[in-house]
């Protein structure tokens, strides 16, 4: 056997080596980096002494400490003027996200208080606003309400928002410490267009409350409940509450069409572009395309975008907080709160008061604290990580996922202790930050001054803020997380994640955020094992005037080879299909020999070409030794093609690459193929003498 | 742009068609059958007229309708022999293993009476011979004892069984109605060796209890719980069964051995030679190559076997009926029952009563029936569809698994209302049926038969038989299927398949069945998503004298292109690794423009070769699009080389295809290079001219 006797054949016999073994520990070291640490993050640091090793630590987990010392007042000027802006914004929007989770709405501007100063030390995207998001409001409140009234228990019920707020962070620090941030990975960009718009539904309704100044409400979030409570109590609606709420809701939606017609859609539609590379929302690819104006280059979209028309997003940026002064106003002269126009009220003066003892560790609300802690604060990263990611790659600099969400994690746990509750990145705000044209993250420490003066004179001032006006930017706010057209992509290209899309959208709305997400993850899983149990074979067949073997399904001019059947296997071969392929493989002979019948020639070799099996296990060896012993009864020679060397290795360590012959084992298709024929025309294969020949 | 302006390249760009788009429904229903249906089980019902069609179907369901015309009586005596070989085991057997469920000793009878007989009308394999099974009968006493006393409350705990062994049944049917087999497949053969090491281990465990005559024993199956209620009772133990123990456990062990050295290791080194290939016992596969006198077709197997020592084989067969015949002489002119050792007792005879009135579905105790039945069903029928199918294999008839699974479930239905408790084909049995010379499933009719004779006539003769027979029994057939050989084959072959079998050893043995199980597959299914999330990327080069492109770390002589990157993906692109492989990808640019510094051309190509890409989600669709990107404000060009039908599909969808140009997508790698060493050549890349130009 082998080589030596291949004379006429040798030219074809271009061997598959076997990898040499290499120490189990070596092996399993290389992979673990390649799981753990595929981005290589301590590169910097080898070959440097103990101090600059320290101070590159530092480096490392403070950024601030790179970008501080060559801080220049023309960075600061924009910083300025984007920190102010997000300000603005953050204001009114954490007043409402605050009542959305039912906590005090001061707990709001404490929130855009002190973890935007901890994200501006240890963050490393310099476009990335910090603040509360509607999400993880409504979940902490539909969670935690479960467990606690938040009417009858106000105080334990903040406690344990804070120690939720605290897993949170515990949480987040974790998976960035454990280089564990591809779990965030795991929900996809159709999961997250179906929770988000499933989201987005979901806290518009609950505003119905707000709107119609509802004063009993459901704390489920499902629409059948919801609409159950809002049409069982009619006679509570309040025509004033309505009529306000309405009008600044169209106010709102007004700026944000007006806006949106151009400046801004420019700018969304550029960063939803870069966006759509996270996953997050790419069904605006195929509209960028068409937008002859944009060109890839973000600077030169930031001159035209800045040159056409600037006041026009200023329009859009302050308009929550014009209308919480106008709203403020008309209160404060029709005295409407008398009139049933239910208002913020007192707000307490004075800074972030200490909540570290208030943080609650008692058995009986732990796991629901732990459980509400975890949930929201994936939710909080997938999107803080996402829109980090996506200014970066715009703005063309790197961040590190996984040190993003230490710092979203400090930032939290800190927060936790400082009467904050869970924070993280908001599209919506980072991008007007992005547009307000800031250089660092110093216009994060602008927008937390901002607020201390806001917290320190400027409370009273809301006294007069009808909620009405906040539900009325909840919305407005939502509205644009809503995007059918991304759906309508998905399922243009892909059904299964429309599926997820769809799962995702209707647990939501019809079950609550948590089963949204089951669905939604499961789906996804399941489609990557149902990938790996099913895996698709092929016959290959001959494309002329080339060395080459393709699908004869793909390629129409593809031409089969007389007496060859050629297999590609394109998955994995494991324990999961392993019972699938022998069946397939078999029925595909079954099939071919039927056809090959009356022909001049009938089946008298199987080429599996391995070229797209990235890995084996003990039961894929066994499979394929086995489909060997099958066709051999029936004087069909095995040929295997262009294996990996994951799988050689395995042969070779489990015999079965003796079994097979390795001079059967062939670097392409085509040596394969070449290599069958000799033997064919050489002599019938069915006759023994000639098998030990070849 | 297009081939029209690719004079002299002309013949590189041979397009890469992009697939006609099918309508939804049909892709759909393909799929749909290649998931369900991969056996295609109704290609025969086709162009078949109605009563033709329904004798198929009958046949189908029923295959005795099959065989029993052509049955001949040379058959039936080969039969007769083997059914009465196999009775000899099923008795001794069945008492021991209803004795291991806490059940009552003639449960084991009956559990071989009605069963059978169902299985020989319905199922599809020749060799099966159906019985109870150790495993299964632990699981029923271990999980149904935590919620029900079998010793306080005998009849509920009874009831409880039939509606478990009912569930079981349901489920198993259910699985095969719905074609959904494959779940099966998810055990893979690492896990059940573990699982079935440990299930052994712990079974083993359990017998201290006949072996030191002890009363009072632990319901936990832990190893640490067993050990601490055997010597927590050292005072308790009982010299005289455990004299009488060990001399028949020696006794039943040397048979075992005696015979194994010859005729038997023949039989069983060919029996799992051949049940490798169902990833049941695939370890044997390198021993039985160093075994010469071992042909791979079966018949000159069974002639040299038969030819050489029939007698030896009866020896084991007969061995355990001997021990208990023995045994109870021995009891019986010692009246050892009055000295401790204790004895069966008085078995009613008669045949199975009807058990229809006792299944018990109230609330209390269903949540436990139905988890029991599923978890034992699915352990059953992993064992019995795989002794099933690797007899097939090896006779060389074909068995549909899913008609099993549902010959399996009505077996069981139909026990659960005979008072029959869990059955299915254990291997041991249908080894020793195989081996007796069984024709078809008529053995099982005739084993039934001589069960029946037993319950109707011979029942006092088992009130002398010593429990501590039956537990020596058990105890020898665990032992052989404890295999630490197929442990080292999995290290030697694939560590994380070892880990999965240790896995579930560990946890049968430290936790409980359940736990070892959760594990394993716990295990095995994070390998296939890790596989997922963590694909491997590998730089290829081109093999001197050939048109093959291979991996460069593989194989020693490939040569890497200057100017060109050329990077392997070997898995399917999803939204788990999308992320991963962007940041990977730009790692090996980094890399490769370092490396490339100094050299007389550096870095203007990067392609990917998608060959092994066998599907791709909209999350890998745009991050190839921002892949494309990335590279080019670096002026490098993405070029993509033989990508599936499904991307192609996807990537013209998503409109991916125009931004990256149709005529920078090749059928080849070796025509992507030569494409790019053509453009190389004629210009520089990076003037914008040249882009047009190719």
């Amino acid at each position: 056997m082998g080589n030596a006797e291949l004379p006429a054949g040798a030219e074809y016999a271009r061997r598959v080596p076997v990898p040499p073994g290499r120490p189990f520990l070596d092996t399993f070291k290389a992979n673990l980096k390649e799981t753990f640490f595929p981005d290589d993050p301590l590169r910097q640091f080898r070959h440097q002494p103990a101090p600059r090793k320290l101070v590159l630590g530092l480096k490392y987990f403070f950024p601030i400490l790179d970008w501080a010392p060559t801080y220049t007042f023309s960075f600061f000027k924009s910083d300025l003027i984007a920190g102010v802006t997000i300000a603005s914004l953050a204001i009114p929007q954490g007043i409402s996200y605050a009542k959305l989770a039912n906590l005090p709405p001061i707990l709001g501007l404490y929130s855009s208080f002190v973890p935007p100063l901890v994200y501006a030390m240890m963050g490393s995207s310099r476009d990335l606003a910090v603040g509360t998001v509607a999400v993880a409001s409504l979940l902490i409140s539909s969670m935690l309400s479960k467990e606690i009234s938040p009417t009858q228990q106000p105080s334990l019920y903040l406690h344990v928002a804070f120690t939720a707020t605290f897993f949170a962070g515990l949480f987040e620090a974790a998976l960035g410490f454990l280089r564990l941030g591809f779990i965030v990975d795991f929900l996809s960009h159709a999961t997250i267009v179906g929770f988000m718009a499933g989201a987005a539904t979901v806290v518009s309704l609950q505003q119905l409350k707000g709107m119609l100044g509802l004063h009993h409400f459901t704390t489920a979030t499902d629409l059948i409940s919801v609409m159950k409570s809002v049409f069982s109590q009619v006679h509570q609606w309040r025509w004033e509450t309505a009529v306000l709420g309405c009008c600044f809701l169209f106010f709102l939606l007004l700026t944000r069409f007006f806006v949106s017609t151009d400046s801004c859609r420019t700018l969304l539609s550029k960063l939803i572009q870069h966006l759509s590379a996270l996953n997050v929302l790419n069904f605006e690819i195929s509209k960028s395309i068409y937008q002859p104006n944009l060109s890839l280059n973000p600077l030169d979209n930031d001159k035209k975008q800045s040159k056409r028309n600037p006041r026009f997003f200023w329009v859009s940026a302050a308009a929550p907080l014009t209308s919480v002064i106008l709203g403020s106003l008309l209160v404060y002269l029709t005295h409407a709160e008398n009139h049933g126009v239910e208002v913020i009220g007192h707000l307490k003066k004075g800074l972030n008061p200490l909540s570290a003892t208030s943080l609650t560790f008692e058995p009986s609300y732990l796991m629901v604290a732990l459980k509400t802690g975890i949930i929201t604060g994936i939710i909080a990263l997938a999107e803080g990580i996402a829109v980090g990611r996506s200014f970066a790659m715009f703005k063309n600099y790197h961040i590190d996922g996984n040190k993003e969400m230490i710092a979203f994690g400090t930032m939290n746990i800190v927060g936790s202790l400082t009467s904050c509750y869970l924070t993280t990145g908001p599209f919506s705000r980072s991008a007007v930050n992005y547009n307000a044209g800031c250089k660092t993250a110093m216009s994060n420490v602008v927008m937390a001054l901002a607020v201390m003066i806001t917290l320190l004179f400027l409370t009273p001032l809301f006294y007069y803020t009808p909620l009405v006006v906040l539900s009325a930017i909840i919305i407005s706010a939502m509205l644009g997380l809503i995007d059918y057209e991304a759906a309508m992509h998905l399922w243009h290209v892909d059904k299964v994640d429309f599926c997820v899309c769809l799962g995702a959208y209707l647990g939501v709305v019809f079950g609550s955020v948590e089963i949204g997400l089951v669905i939604a993850v499961s789906i996804s899983i399941l489609r990557v094992l149902l990938f790996i149990a099913r895996p698709r074979t092929t016959a290959l067949g001959h494309i002329p005037n080339s060395m080459a073997y393709r699908r004869v399904d793909q390629y129409s001019m593809a031409q089969s080879v007389p007496g060859v059947l050629i297999l590609h296997i394109d998955a994995p071969i494991y324990f999961a299909n392993a019972g699938y392929l022998r069946e397939r493989i078999s029925r595909w002979i079954d099939e071919e020999t039927k056809s090959s019948k009356g022909e001049e020639m009938d089946l008298h070799y199987l080429i599996l070409d391995l070229g797209a099996v990235g890995s084996i296990d003990t039961s894929g060896i066994s499979m394929i030794e086995e489909v060997k012993k099958i066709i051999e009864r029936i004087d069909i020679k095995l040929v295997l093609a262009n294996p990996g060397s994951e799988v050689m290795k395995k042969l070779d360590s489990s015999n079965v690459l003796e079994a097979i012959g390795h001079e059967w084992i062939f670097l392409t298709v085509a040596d394969a193929v070449a290599a069958c024929n000799f033997a064919l025309h050489k002599c019938k294969p069915n006759d023994s003498s000639c098998e030990d020949a070849v």
